[in-house]
């Protein structure tokens, strides 16, 4: 069985929350590039997007994507320039959902994540997966770094929530990388 | 549903295999104590391992699992100190392996991963995950670092390796954290 519709993967630095409930803007992590570049590749997503506002961590993402796919990396670590090919960076989630918007000639439908439960528009994981094996329109999965994402402040809306992650415990505190890791995986293994 | 066997779980760094295939020892990394630990928390392993033959790398382990645990950071960031709980470090696989089998009154059963398919003594995630919610032995499951397990070199043998991780393409090179969520969350989510 094979997805019919586009899935593209976003970890945004901002708007996301810190601990106290402030709307920051958190750094870019070289690990965050690699980790979600490769999760990116194993799954056959269209697109990992970092998203940042910030103009020297856009730079960062562009230098490192370039040392992988184009430079010195490449052919060191073929493996590695595959999974980078994935890599872009945007400003904002908005511009994210235009580029899509234009590539794919209909807006995706944009998924968050949350360590927390959500009170309004679920989807589960079994839905989602049903509709990304079925449809064609384009789903985009968004994940928050910090202490999530900034709901109030992003655009555009989220139309569908997934449930937090959950094991065999109340403990709901997983790396963004192990959260990302494990919804990807959950939608689309094989 | 609540699993019935106690699962452990090891991110080994020796004996593990480079590039070239040979057997060597790879440095131990703050993010993979952190991620692991995190896991750990969530699916509520028994413990997390850390199996390193280095003195100064086990010390390592030990002064940041402190600082989260009794230190400064268990104050700041109580979450934290939870999920580093997991974790120990053993000099060697059949350290803790020796460990489990003391605590538990009998040998756990060895799991291996690995990104090659192997040959021989398969399970896959469904026959684990039943026979973790079903038997009582400790099921232990080992992830390698580098290009991953040295088979030949490791003590005890595995008893049983699960299936490399695969989305809808050929690629696979996950790091090592991201194999680690999906494998754990495969056989525990809730």
């Amino acid at each position: 069985m094979t997805p019919t519709a586009p899935v593209y993967l976003a970890l945004v630095h901002h708007p996301v929350l810190n601990k106290q409930g402030d709307v920051i803007t958190t750094a870019v992590t070289n690990l965050d590039i690699h980790d979600g570049s490769r999760i990116s590749a194993t799954y056959n997503l269209a697109r990992y997007y970092i998203i940042t506002p910030l103009y020297e961590q856009i730079s960062l993402v562009h230098r490192i994507r370039s040392h992988w796919v184009d430079g010195s990396g490449a052919t060191k670590t073929p493996t590695r320039g595959k999974a980078l090919e994935k890599l872009v960076a945007a400003r904002s989630l908005k511009e994210a959902y235009d580029e899509i918007m234009e590539e794919q000639g209909r807006p995706p439908v944009l998924i968050g994540t949350s360590a927390r439960p959500k009170a309004h528009q679920h989807i589960t994981y079994e839905a989602l997966r049903q509709r990304i094996y079925t449809e064609t329109q384009p789903f985009f999965i968004i994940l928050g770094t910090g202490w999530g994402l900034a709901e109030e402040a992003l655009e555009p809306k989220i139309d569908f929530y997934l449930p937090p992650i959950k094991g065999p415990s109340d403990y709901n505190h997983l790396s963004v990388r192990a959260a990302m890791a494990i919804t990807i995986d959950r939608l689309l293994r094989a």
